[in-house]
């Protein structure tokens, strides 16, 4: 609808312009997949240089979310907290300024669900459509298009937003109503961070028994104690190729932001008075690595903790 | 090698004579597979009407260990806890009493690698061999004939066991030294304790969020919090056929059981040095499940717990 | 008893009228505490028929917080939540629209510090002063006047409302800057759930150790284990006469009022990006004691979770 | 035997003559005090230069436990683990081989009430009096003389000690049968463990919020939250003056030593079945603190790692 590149072959203008708000170390590549993926692209970030970058990607640049929102068919945000969403969408020269009836808005940055159900009932008044849509699979998945897509919101608009977020990432997930993206991306989340420094004591455990934690892995994953954490991402170097654990718990997931998302669950938890022990003990570990300065560190890193660190 | 149907009568004499002590839940099916199998068998049991059953079931019966032991080729024992395995070998009228040089000792009891180790150290003392061989898969496993088997010892005594515990189960995996089939067993079931837990909590605190647990089963499952308890033993009732959360958390794995084997890795880990803050955090949770008088439950029953049973 | 019609007017001059919003368990003893002390008092709450018990206190009432701000020196206000607070100084017909220049405002509620500090904020730019002063001592220590108050605020208005506090309660702590109190508040009961559930941990393993609790609480009262839980408030009937471990947990700090306290501490250490292992273990303990139903028990029943109920 | 009240002065004769067993950080001051009050005393040690030591301070030395029982009235052990306990009084040259009948045994050490049980019952059979008395305190109560000894035991037999014991501690309590004291001595420091780690937790979170550490710890200590870790060895430096958190954490009871204690509470708890949420958590805790490599500060360092290091 935008661009009409007069010539005449590679058809733009049957896709839809895409807003980018948020630039980082997720957002970058994503709209690279975008960009591969020919659709056009128009980005806003607060740091300017990060836009200059998007400019070399491709992409063209807004002076606000509401500026980008009023530009483009379809805006996807990619922000770190709560705060930073509500604002984008709710403030001064927000997404919500700039958008027109029938935009449709995507939100991919993992927050509260309570957040995404504010932000849908805003868009509902607005006529504009929303989803909450948070991803997994991190910095590699973002680079590798292969990320999960967990998406909140009318099944109808699911469907319209399910090609273009199949050009980032290889399977997306239908959740339910708005904010449901963002419940299942937080329990499973939850799960993960359990389950990896469950693997973590496992593994460590059968070290001090003797056991060689490369052959205990094969036998966990044969057995009942199996699970993501033990298959494709050991947290102990060298069992696997190319995971963090092997790069010296560089890349992948950080601590920082399984801390982050363990606080999500912690802080739902709370107001919906659900019990969940082992969220909180793994939530209460994970903040000590971040205390200590390990947040920058790979999720996987609590095996060294376990193991004691040098 | 073994079959001879042609024969026209049961040909004992190639196949070894077992000596099975501990006719419980699991040794009773796993005695009868070893029968199906066509391999002698002679039961030993405190219980004067489990060894009538057998006897029912085609088994020879024994006066006591020893004398089990002096009519065998192969000794298996299954039973509660450390000291019911140390007594059954090394006590009075016990196993060592009545082995021969080069009879095999197999313990599929679920005890301290220590014990292990000292039942192998009286073994190698008196000239019989000897391996620990705990299981995986509960009484179901048992009948179906579909255990893991988790062997310690040496490995040219694991080749010879093998085809015999092939009768009994579908896995047998050899774990390295004596004691390093414990070793794998505890560290595994800690791991499933915890990933259990975990599941629960996520699907509870899922359900809390209006997500159904079916559908977050099926999200978590595609995710990277996806483990066994939730695609092989869904704790949330009718998820899946023929678990037991489907059957009102009955048969599968009790939860007094997981608690001891959370019991046994808390004191590995205590005697070890070792922090396992989700272990310990679970074996408490089991603790209280089992005070509270839940005990014979299937360990998914923690659900229910989360939930708020009634 | 209180108010001296036949002097002509209304006597103010010495006593400040006092405004109580919030006549529930622990606000109506505090308010007649206020009338024994003969300081005018006018009430509003919610529920007609609890303003209709207050004038049959002595108490005058109103019609909304704006018109009870408007009528009185002081107001004082006990809320069960971050939420009802909020409402009702900020909202229409809340605190703020009818109070005067000058006007004291005290939320003793116990919320958020970030709440007070809301709340302070808007009080200043209307030129009123505020303080939170938050209390323990429970419904016992608000009957009897023996109630703690931890007061965030401006020194100078602590020290104008502190004869008034001290007619509910014996300890006056001055703690801060506005939201202190609050601080303190929450620190103090973490603390208090952790020493409760741990003092029932020791008692109860000692228990099992052949160790009456009675003779191990002496111990411990004359050792490093003891606390205010054990010396004060043991949570094993029979021990101290007057508790409510001794009165079938009646009465006494409700598990479900320190499972909001503990829940705030947790909201409030997920936000600062604090560890609080002990914290949040307390914290999820009590959740799962209010999940099973009994959250109206007094806070030291997690004494009888451990023994096993029954 | 021994009294010579006829004697008319201070007469050494008149003072039972105590064997100690095990000289180190604890068992020095402790043996210097019983020299100190004229108590003729003999040592044992496996160190050699320990004994010479002790030979300068005043007193004998034995070849070994077995040659010490056989010198002295009364025996005095202090050691590190259950084993070396066991090995001490049942080994050979143990304590049993020398003691004569009506010699009384005193075990000092900190070890699972059922290693008391058991030597006790060795006791019984020759005729020996046991007692197992042990402290709290630290090095700095045993040098000062003010230690607490929990004893457990016949009643006759703990007024016989007394007066030795008072010798080196200020406060002696009898706790009843054999093993008792170790029970008591438990339970007190997995309580002591827990409350050390929840005052971290609660002046930590404080802090956080803007709450002085001196300012909450008055609060606390006129509140509900007090216990003996916030009054008497609060773990923030320059709070009160020289406990261990104002010394850089030295001197006090070792990290190590809360850590052998809490597994004692944690292996008794497995094996009668008992759940102990917070004491666990706790346990795990310091050994985090121990792998991390911080096992020779004192307990209340833990205050540090909440905090963050650097």
């Amino acid at each position: 609808m935008i661009f009409k590149p007069e010539s005449g072959l590679r058809c733009y203008s049957t896709k839809k312009t895409i807003g980018f708000v948020g630039i980082g170390n997720m957002g970058r590549p994503m709209s690279l997949n975008l960009l591969k993926n020919e659709y056009p692209v128009v980005v806003y970030d607060v740091l300017e240089e990060v836009m200059e970058q998007s400019k070399h990607d491709g992409a063209k640049t807004a002076s606000s979310p509401a500026d980008l929102a009023s530009k483009v068919d379809v805006v996807l945000t990619m922000l770190p907290t709560n705060q930073h969403v509500l604002d984008c969408y709710q403030g001064p020269n927000g997404v919500f300024e700039g958008a027109k009836k029938d935009t449709i808005l995507i939100d991919s940055s993992t927050v509260d669900p309570s957040v995404s159900v504010t932000i849908n009932k805003g868009a509902t008044e607005r006529r504009t459509s929303f989803v909450d849509a948070p991803v997994s699979g991190g910095v590699i998945g973002a680079k590798d298009g292969t990320l999960t897509f967990m998406v909140g919101g009318e099944e109808s608009v699911y469907r319209i937003v399910k090609p273009i977020l199949e050009c980032m990432g290889s399977n997306i997930v239908y959740c339910g109503k708005a904010g449901s993206g963002q419940a299942a991306k937080i329990c499973n989340n939850m799960l993960l961070g359990i389950t990896m420094l469950g693997v973590s004591e496992a593994l460590n455990l059968g070290n001090s028994l003797g056991l060689d934690p490369k052959l205990l892995t094969s036998i966990i994953n044969t057995s009942t104690g199996r699970c993501w954490s033990s298959e494709k991402y050991n947290p102990v170097p060298d069992i696997l190729p190319n995971v963090p654990s092997s790069k010296d718990y560089e890349g992948g997931f950080m601590s920082k932001l399984m801390c982050k998302d363990l606080g999500l669950a912690q802080d739902i938890a709370t107001r919906l008075k659900v019990s969940i022990p082992l969220g909180s003990t793994t939530h209460q570990f994970y903040r000590l690595v971040n205390t200590m300065g390990d947040g920058d560190k790979d999720f996987s890193y609590v095996y060294q903790y376990l193991k004691g660190k040098i």
